[in-house]
């Protein structure tokens, strides 16, 4: 089949940009000799899942127990679950790991630490830190530290943060100084558990603009990262990747169009392509994403998805357009901003290696 | 099961407010003795469909052709596609009525009602007027609107209008405004094509707010509207019905709290609650959603969700906020900015009459 017989909207990837983009984040970490624990809350897929694994151990984060159970089926036991626990899932948690897999928690809750550290069996338990997000995690030097480790006793196997502050950063530089704030942040609570007796075998760190940019891991056995492998206009607009390097589109079909307004309508709307806004913060705003031709090709200048109606996309341009190149009916396919949250409308990827033809079907885990 | 004990994160669906939001929008219809098409866009369910027709003909409205798909398997015959179609995509409603659905489609395209007039097999096509908000249709004095009648030929089967406009007013007697307009465009277009000599069976118009404020239907054949079903933060914030009737919230659970910062986090972010904004444009701004407790009631003075992640939600709220009754592993439910993106992301409503009880699961039909 090809991608031009494709019902819309769908999803399509490309292949060779996925595989370009796993082995730039393998470089990247090479020289550091520090593992990799891809996250795959963005790819939610075993297809996905086995190229960013390459030759690793088969060690992955996610962040729904729907992913954490697809994946464990799938053979992959070695599993964080990088969102903070309750004690109510730590049923789900254990009937996984008493089929095979061996499920990670997070949390920087005593009272959950400690229902973690009476469950009947064990599940190993990272401490949530905070190295400047201000979204979960103990700051390093908070004593709740060691409340949180005591609690979990013996299942206690590390902690873990993520600078999702780098988001905010522009500039290379910055990226950098806020992967070593990252870094610093949780081997320093490593240190202190382990000054006062801890055992921390995990001191994990991560996010795909710090992971790319760190200049050092000393103290850190493994970093997470995950939209690296799609990429979108928010991670090309922060320096994470090229604009070349999006492996993910919408397809979607020209449903209408008015040359004289200089709009055309497409069937991609706010759930096909959600509706974040990211670039809105950045140096370029691309709507509700960027308006490639079939090909993946950025050819009609400007033109971006300017409004989303749930089914709706209403696209514009600068008036050089091409409309005539646009009637109803032709395909165009849409760059998002922010892939983790276009893919998840989607139940299937079309991988293509062409941008012809439709190479296979991988289908994705979403839910709960 | 209780409704305490559901992983979170889950849609919450209190079928007493659905029952009366749809009782209400009868009532707002009944003077004007005018059809209601339920858009079934938002609800993507056959169990919330039956209570829309009540003890109607069957006639909906859908926004993909999966729920076409859907809602006919579901013995649902009178179906208005109401996104433009493509030439390609009459191959699919072909199907659906061979197989005994009557799918109608809209377009305001001269070549793709060609490929409709020529189409091996009839399928019944409505023009899309447009009647002021400037996404699809044609205005009513456009002479392309003999061109297009002409292209479907004996499959025209009337002119449709959506008054999408009407969600940027604020105001009843401007919403009140909107609809006449909406009314009077679309029954211009019918107008001039009956002059023309071309039948004009179905003269449609509709938004909830529209439908619900609408001083005449003069001309008017029916009514299209969806989201009055559930309600949500924005159609209350616009007059559509009051705070109390949004009959849909995202049931999640604590996973982190800061007294000290003034927050907590839940397990509902930008996939679980959408990533809409739409009450920013009103004059009070919701963030990601409004939290409420267990049993759905706004017990937790301002909370709000205010900044949303894949699967974090930041809660925050004036000083207020009672922190020693949010502990991690509590519940609360939180209440939609526009309900049709967030239930967009999950697959099933638990159903509850008492907000305590789950007193029947109804599946949804996502994707496309």
């Amino acid at each position: 089949m090809k991608l031009a017989d494709l019902p819309t909207p769908a999803l399509v990837l490309e292949r060779p940009v996925l595989v370009r983009n796993i082995a730039g984040m393998a470089s990247a970490l090479a020289p550091h000799r520090v593992r990799l624990r891809p996250h795959l809350k963005t790819a939610k897929s075993i297809d996905v899942a086995r190229f960013a694994l390459g030759d690793g151990q088969g060690a992955i984060t996610v962040s729904t127990l729907a992913e954490a159970e697809y994946f464990a089926a799938h053979g992959i036991t070695d599993i964080l679950y990088a969102v903070g626990i309750t004690a109510e899932k730590l049923e789900q948690v254990a009937k996984l790991n008493a089929a095979g897999a061996d499920v990670a928690v997070i949390t920087d809750d005593a009272e959950t630490a400690a229902a973690i550290g009476s469950f009947p069996t064990r599940i190993r338990a990272l401490i949530e830190i905070d190295s400047g997000e201000g979204r979960g995690g103990l700051t390093p030097e908070d004593p709740a530290l060691f409340t949180v480790a005591a609690a979990m006793g013996s299942r206690l196997a590390g902690v873990m943060t993520h600078a999702g502050q780098s988001y905010a950063a522009r500039e290379r530089a910055t990226i950098a100084e806020i992967a070593e704030a990252e870094r610093a942040a949780v081997v320093r609570a490593a240190e202190r558990l382990i000054a006062a007796g801890h055992a921390v075998p995990i001191v994990s760190m991560g996010s795909s603009p710090t992971a790319l940019t760190a200049a050092s891991f000393d103290g850190i056995t493994e970093v997470r990262a995950g939209v690296y492998m799609f990429g979108d206009l928010f991670q090309a607009a922060i320096g994470t990747h090229g604009a070349e390097d999006i492996a993910v589109t919408v397809l979607a079909s020209v449903i209408g169009r008015r040359p004289d307004a200089g709009q055309f309508l497409i069937d991609a709307g706010a759930i096909a392509l959600s509706k974040d806004r990211s670039t809105e913060a950045t140096a370029h705003d691309y709507g509700f994403g960027q308006v490639r031709d079939l090909a993946g090709r950025p050819s009609f200048g400007t033109a971006i998805v300017r409004r989303a109606y749930q089914e709706h996309g209403v696209c514009a341009a600068d008036p050089e357009l091409p409309f005539p190149a646009l009637k109803v009916g032709e395909k165009v396919r849409v760059a998002p901003n922010h892939v983790c949250l276009t893919v998840a409308a989607h139940d299937r990827y079309f991988v293509t290696d062409d941008n012809v033809t439709v190479a296979a079907v991988w289908q994705r885990v979403n839910g709960w």
